[in-house]
């Protein structure tokens, strides 16, 4: 309760990205389960959402201590405000990992398809997004907002050609359809944690570019 | 800016609750345009998310202003701070909407499907979930939320049953997937429209929960 606002700010932003990169860990471990068939990996992501859900809680709370007890204006409430909605967002982050576990896990237990798919490349491409995004929002680089915004076409692609795959795979092999279609799941899944940090990075641009504005307006 | 608090706290809960009939509204309109194969209403809805992300913006402004400004404390904060969460969440629900009315757009433009699909329950029960869930909140009404819970595993029972026929009339008509597959997208999309209706109802019984577990120590 002694702590002063400048220190409170900074032990939040530390608290952020550390719940951002326990996602992006959770999104490195549940591809490389996918890779490798690794049930036991796959159940272990899903298994730590708790953890990150726990993180969120913890955050919020912070803030609203920060609200309450220090009053932060301008660039500080910005920062705040900021922090509560790409924390809700990390968590949800949190739960696509989690339910891309649930279908590795499902992946796992039954024959591999005949589908010529590597998720390797679209999950890492969003995974870097997630880091890319956070330190886009911690460090006020507009620049690498909008980077991420052109990964995020490159991770569109990915899945487009994915989902091109995965359907003529379908026509071909109709048995497979089940695993097929979790397979889709799953493309689509990192997909949306690539948007997601899409709008992480929107927020950082808007929140720069809103400042311009103001300054603007002001001078 | 000489208005009061409480002015302040009952505009921003109004402009919430038009916010989320909005998107209600959107979700009503894009199933309609599905069933009735009407393309030009589901370009409508399309159309129209743009309008939910404006409110989703002028909603946040209101948010910093009353916390810049007045420094609520309490209730008074926690309603602003899950304002801040909530309005982020319907803002995603238009997203929802909108991804619907594309996928509703291309369905009008193709040959219907074998499938025998009827979205009306599932999208009327997502609705009114969202509906609910912000009832809920501005009420403050635990059991409301405690009923969106139930709500959502009635949606998840006829998302099954859905996808069910979906991939049976894939294995079927596989001539048919790319229409089957937009349809397995919309189907998955109004389960999302109620999980984030979920969201928020969990939410609310947090807050109230929370409360409780506040004075009870207090005691």
């Amino acid at each position: 309760m002694n702590q002063s606002l400048p220190q409170l700010l900074h032990d939040l932003k530390h608290h952020l990205l550390f719940l951002s990169s326990t996602v992006e860990d959770a999104v490195a471990k549940v591809v490389q389960a996918l890779v490798q068939r690794d049930s036991r990996l796959a159940r272990e992501v899903v298994a730590a959402d708790a953890e990150i859900d726990n993180m969120e809680v913890r955050i919020e709370g912070e803030c609203q201590q920060i609200l309450a007890l220090h009053q932060p204006v301008a660039s500080d409430l910005r920062f705040v405000v900021a922090t509560l909605k790409i924390n809700n967002d990390l968590e949800r982050m949190g739960d696509l990992a989690k339910k891309i576990g649930k279908n590795v896990s499902y992946l796992c237990g039954v024959s591999p398809t005949s589908a010529n798919v590597d998720f390797r490349e679209i999950a890492e491409k969003a995974r870097l997004m997630v880091k890319r995004s956070m330190d886009a929002f911690v460090n006020s680089d507009v620049e690498l907002a909008r980077q991420v915004l052109a990964d995020d076409d490159e991770v569109d692609s990915l899945k487009d050609e994915l989902y091109e795959e995965l359907r003529n795979t379908i026509r071909n092999h109709p048995d497979e359809l089940d695993s097929l279609l979790k397979l889709y799941s799953v493309t689509r899944n990192l997909e949306r944690l690539g948007d997601m940090a899409t709008h992480i990075a929107e927020e950082v641009i808007f929140i720069i570019e809103g400042d311009i504005v103001r300054h603007n307006a002001g001078a």
